[in-house]
Formats: C-alpha cells, structure tokens, sequence
C-alpha cells in the first residue's frame, strides 16, 4: 500500500492488496488500474471497490455478531442496483426513504422482509407500494403521519408493521448542521417527551401493530457522547411501549458512524460503538437494526475524472477537472473535504484550487490545496466519494450524469451507463402539447 | 390583480391579468388556476408563465432597441426545451456552456449563429461539437483553452471565432458568494492584466479569429457600481484588441440583472443598466451581447407543492411538503429565499419550518417564517423558482424529478413529463457485465 494512501480496507491488512492501492505509484482499485478505468469509460466516473464493501460490511457484522441484529444498509447513501445486490449477497437488508428506493431494493432483490421504510414525507402512495411490497417496518415521524399509516393499511385490509422514531434530543457534533438529525428542534422524529403519548394512540388505532421503536442522531457524529446520552432514552420509552401491551421485536439505533474524509480524521471505533449498543441491547433483548449508509460505502468510492485545463490567474493556480458540482456537490454544499490524488504518480506538489467546469464560483472540490501535479490531460481521484455522491447528482449546466463503475478483484464492470445527451431531453418536448384549462 | 402577490408582469399592468395573480382568492397563472394543474398533474411540478418570460424579454429588448444588440439567454438558468423555443420565437439567442445545452438549444431550434458557448472547462469534443454547429463566438477562459480551440479548429480545417472573457476584477456584492464570477482570484475569465498578451497571442495562432471581448461580473448584482467600474476597463481592452489589427465585433456585456426574491428586495432598474451599458457602447459602436438568465425567467416560475403532513414538536410548527432540496436546491445551497404563498386563500397565518420529505436536516424551504396556514392535503408554491430550480434538480433520496408545465393565456402543456420510478434505474444493471482488466 502507497504512503499516503488511505486504506479502504484495515480490517484486513494481511490480505491480497484490495480496495484503493498504489503498484509501481499507479492508483489501483484490487486489481484494477484506474487508468484503465479512465481509458474504458471515459470521465468523469464513480469508482466502487466491492471488496471495501465487504470489508466495512463483514467489520461491522462481527462486532454485533453475539446479538440479534440486522443492518438495514441506508439507500440514500449510494443506491446504485449493482452495490445494492452486493450487500444484498452480504446480508444486509435495506432503510429507504422513498417509493423510488423501495423500487430500486426490489430491482435489486430484497425481499419485504429486508426493508425498513423511513423519512418525514411519505406520501399515501409510497404507504401503500411498502404495505404491498410487505415490507419490516414503517418508521413514523409524527401523529399525523400515524393516522394516514392507518388509514391507508386499514384500505387495504392490512395491518401496517410500525416503529415510532424517537428524536433523543441529544446535542450532536457532527461537521455541519445539515447532517444533524436527533436535536431538538428538527423535523425528525417524535420530541421524546411525546413518545408515550403516541403510543397510546398507536394502541386505538386498528391497522397499525408497533413493533420497535427508533432513532437515529445524524451523521458523522465524532464521538460516543450523544449515543451515550440517547441510549438510556431509547430503553426507558422501549420498557414503555412494553408495558402499553405492544408486542415489540426491535431496537432502531439508526447510523451515523463517521468516516475519515480528511488527514487527521480517525475512522469510527466500531467496537467501542458496538460496545455501547450492546450494552443498550442487553437491557432489553430485542433485536437491534442498524442503518448504516456512509460506513459502509464511502471509503469504497471514488470520483475519477480528467484535468481539463491549467490555468494561472492573479498568481494563484486553477486545476480545472472534467467533474463538476453536478457529480459531487458535497464540497459545496457542505464545505466537506475530499481527499484529491493523482492517478499516476506526480513528481511534485502544487497550491492550487481545484474546480469545475460549470459557470458558478460554487463549482469546487478544494481551495488552496496541496495536491499532485498533474498536467492537462492527467487522471485524478476524489477519494472518500462513495457515499452520497453519485446519488445527489444531477444534470445542471445541462451535463449528463457520469458512469458507475464497479470493481471485484481483477474484474470491473460499467453499473451505470453514462448519460448521452439524448437521455437529457427524452422526457421534454419543444412545441407543448396544450390543453385547454 | 390579488394583494401581496408580486407581479410577474409589472411592464405591462393594463392589459388582461396575466402572470401569477389571484382570482376570487385562487393563484392563477394568465388564465390557468393552479390547482386545475396538480389536479392534472400532481405535485410536485415547475409551473412556468409564457406571458411573464414574454413580458421580461420584451423590457429588456425594449431597453436597448436603439442599439445594435443580441439577447442571448443563459441556458443553464432553465434549460427547458419548450422554454427555449419560446425565447427562440421571441428572437433571443443563447448563451451554453457545455455540449449538452449546445444539444439543448439545437433540439429547441437554435442555428449555429444564435449561440454564444461559454465555460472555463470546455472539453475537446464540446469544442469540436461547437465547431461543427457553426457558433457565433466561443468564449475564451484561459490561454491553455485559447490553444485548445486553436488545435480543435486545425483538426477540422476551420477558424474559430472566439472572444476573450475578461476578469474585470471589480468589488461584487451579491447575496452569495457561490454566484461572484468577476472579482479578482476567482476561476472565471482572464486577468486584465493579462489580456493583452492574450490578444497577442490570438494574433498569432491560426485557426482562432477574435472577434470580441467579454465579461460576466456575476449573479443577482445589488447596483450599478461594478458594472460602472468594469465598463471602462472591457472598452479600454476593446481599444488594444482593436489596435492589434483584430476585426472586433462583439462586446459581451454578460447578464447579472438582479431579481426580487424577498419583500423589500427592489427589480433590477433596466433602464438605469440599460444606460451604462449603452453609453460603453457609444464609444465602441461594436454590437452589444448580452446574456441575461435569471433575469428572464426567475419570477415567470413556481414550484407547485403539496402539503404532506403537518407536525408539531417541541412548540415548532413544521409543513412537511411532497417538493424536496432534489427539487430545488436552491434555499440549502445558497441559504436562497424564496417566497411560500396558499394556492387557494388560507384563512389565517402561521410561523413554520417549511421543509421537504428528505433525510436531512439541509432539506428546507424556510424557517421560522410565516406562512399561510394551509393544511395536510392543500396546495403550496415557491415562487420566483424559475431560474436554478429544476436545472439543478437532482434524484437524491431516489426521487423523481417534477414535472414541468408551461402556461400561455388559457392553456396549459406538459413541457417536461415526471420521471417515472424506472426512469431511475433505466442506465443500471444489478448483475455486473464483467470484464477483465
């Protein structure tokens, strides 16, 4: 493994070189070169490791390994079909957030059984498609969202499996507020004063049967802390929900364990974590559901694209890329670090911003950054890119989406096709087909 | 005309209502209730007001109709085809900065000579896809593109006009830094200190032929000051381009008008701009360019929602919707304000978070502001959402995108059809086709 390289796969250093690796300064994913990545498919494209996957899935999996539990891998992280099979193949079920990641689970194979649906906004639609698709667990975010559960399972003859998410009300570090999800205040889930309350509605209504309840902090949470703080919680409204007669099965601790993104960063304890958990667990003996997204998928990708252009301006230094905000918009968004390195050894180090190509100041991946010298024409990686990358891209500045590319060994394979430009406008039409009002 | 609700067609008040305006308490756009179209065609969904993006153009036009000018419309703005049509039947031009807008504006009707193609990240395939087309004028962003272009055109046997973006370096205060294009240390343009030798060196290379210079100070500009700084400094360098033998025609004055999207914010005043840019032109006599974008469609648009849910935690109000931050990004990326109005008339007023159906904290509208009271079930729009709302759309979450709909008086089209649940995964494959490295 290259000095300097992040490891995308410690759990298992004595192995076969896997995940992202330099032979001979070439950056390799397993056996792969991303040069020939780059040389197949064209950049800017998203670079998955399947055997990073694995390792973050099977290091996880072992620390829960005494306990019941099920990890529900979180969608909204990457929800490309290809990564969804393989955590699949690893057995791990899902957490959606929407009809569109209840479709793709069941593109990819899961079952009902292997789904917990989450989220603030599910439509009476989205209610219906997971009832029928016979899915875990509904996790409610408020009253109002329980009656329409009910009444919607009620139409359908059925009765609706639920989870009430309990916002902890925990004070959580994360890198930026819009990651936080368990503060008081926020959208999510049910202020825990109100808990009980709930639960005894949940016992009027016919058409719903609690089955857990939940929570989940937000994401990239530095420490134990809020955990520590939230898990006595969770317990005393569980040993409620039990003494209100509710059958209850589960014990959501939803995600949020932190990835290195930036030099200095330390990967999540998961021992430490699972510790904790564990201990929580054993108060209650139910079954606990983890919804880890990011963990599992992060480390495993990168952003591999083109520099396009140099450019020297008022005595700064401009590495102008073929990606763009449009393919990860995490740096803008959320002032979020990604580690940049050449795919090929450079001989030097330069200072410069590197940027995008679409028309706003916004379009960065990093200002005044120390990175390899690479000349127009040269391969770069975003690392870390694995999570809520691909899956918050868009076509703005009218650009199609990259190509997802995922690697096994020795072997790769294009999951996603890049967009042409006819997949721009295939929904559009020029001359409108009017209707009178 | 209804009160509170601002006009989206201020340069024409006497005629028949049109624009967003209230009938009997009920939004309308021309003569098209709003709730007539998410009957048709559910929520969410981009509503677009022909009347309001006619009456714009036509100010603009009108502003400077004693001068040789051309309008070229910032496509990434709203790249909609039948919008672009629309302004194609208006007699503008356009203004791309990738290969897919350039596809954008072809599908609309677009000749060659009608597009202007900007951008610091040009790929060699967008130039020769440029080339081809038979553009106006390529705008030039770096010397390292200046030879790229040189080389393209060679490749093809032709010559390619270009102008010469130049950085102004002049103090821009807008609303955020993401939309600064023209101050000094930023990507965009070349320094004018530098453009002289780049004049120079256009002088030399063959298959470029400069026939113009321009500049594009930024977005949402709150007075004329920078624009009054920067236009000395492009007809000054009009003058060196000029007396280096170069056969100048075109002085790119860029767009940057700003848009009211507060209460209190003030519409950009044309004709003041109108007269700063017509008098750096007298001394020039070159045609004038201008390349408007939100300025032409921002407030002939809405995003059409639904009110999920509403919940109450922790004494907070919050308005769940069925539009999302994948809808418009707008607020989260740019702490961007947009004004939330009741499609029908909401009988009183509350103070709410208004936030979307997304997994994150990040996924609001609004907070803490007050709103019409409008329950589960009812009908909300965000307005002045036409510019930088559905172009930068995304699937996160696995969402769809909206549909989009355009008005012109009584009538109504879908101009663009929502995504369906397999138009997500249309490009994936669950089982990887692979290949050997």
């Amino acid at each position: 493994m290259g000095a300097g390289v992040l490891s995308g796969s410690a759990a298992d250093p004595s192995e076969a070189p896997e995940g992202f690796h330099r032979v001979g300064g070439a950056l390799h994913v397993d056996g792969v070169p991303l040069a020939t990545i780059a040389g197949a498919v064209q950049t800017p494209a998203y670079v998955y490791a399947a055997s990073t996957i694995r390792a973050r899935y099977t290091r996880l999996a072992r620390a829960f390994a005494d306990v019941p539990h099920r990890i529900h891998f979180a969608v909204k992280a990457n929800s490309n079909l290809a990564v969804l099979a393989l955590l699949r193949e690893l057995g791990a079920g899902v957490d959606i957030v929407s009809g569109g990641e209840l479709y793709r689970a069941q593109q990819a194979g899961f079952g009902g059984r292997d789904v917990v649906f989450s989220g603030v906004g599910k439509t009476s639609d989205e209610i219906a498609q997971a009832l029928d698709g016979g899915v875990l667990l509904i996790n409610v975010e408020s009253e109002a969202e329980l009656t329409a559960i009910d009444a919607v399972a009620a139409s359908r003859g059925v009765v609706a499996p639920i989870a009430i998410r309990v916002n902890p009300e925990v004070t959580v570090d994360t890198p930026h507020a819009y990651i936080k999800t368990g503060e008081k205040g926020g959208k999510f889930g049910i202020p825990r004063d109100d808990v009980t309350r709930l639960i005894e509605v949940a016992t009027t209504l016919p058409h719903v049967t609690l089955r857990g309840l939940g929570m989940h902090l937000g994401s990239q949470i530095g420490n134990a802390d809020p955990l520590r703080d939230a898990l006595p919680r969770l317990v005393h409204l569980l040993g409620v929900a039990r003494a209100a007669g509710h059958d209850i099965r589960y014990m959501d601790v939803g995600g949020g364990l932190s990835v290195p993104y930036a030099p200095g960063d330390v990967d999540a304890d998961v021992e430490d974590y699972a510790a904790l958990v564990r201990a929580a667990q054993a108060e209650t003996r139910l079954a606990l559901v983890l919804e880890p997204g990011r963990f599992l998928v992060a480390e495993a990708g990168v952003l591999l694209t083109t520099v396009l252009y140099r450019k020297h301006a008022n005595g700064k230094d401009f590495v102008v890329t073929d990606a763009g905000m449009n393919d990860l918009i995490r740096p803008s968004l959320y002032q979020a670090y990604h580690a940049i390195e050449a795919v090929e050894a450079a001989p030097s180090r330069i200072t410069a911003d590197i940027v995008g190509p679409i028309c706003e100041s916004g379009d960065f991946f990093a200002k005044d950054r120390s990175v390899d010298d690479v000349p127009a024409g040269g391969l770069l990686v975003l690392r870390t890119a694995g999570a809520y990358g691909f899956s918050m891209a868009s076509n703005y500045n009218s650009r199609p989406r990259a190509a997802e590319v995922l690697v096994d060994g020795d072997r790769y394979a294009v999951v996603r096709h890049r967009e042409t430009l006819d997949d721009l406008v295939r929904l559009e039409r020029p001359h409108p087909d009017w209707r009178t009002a």
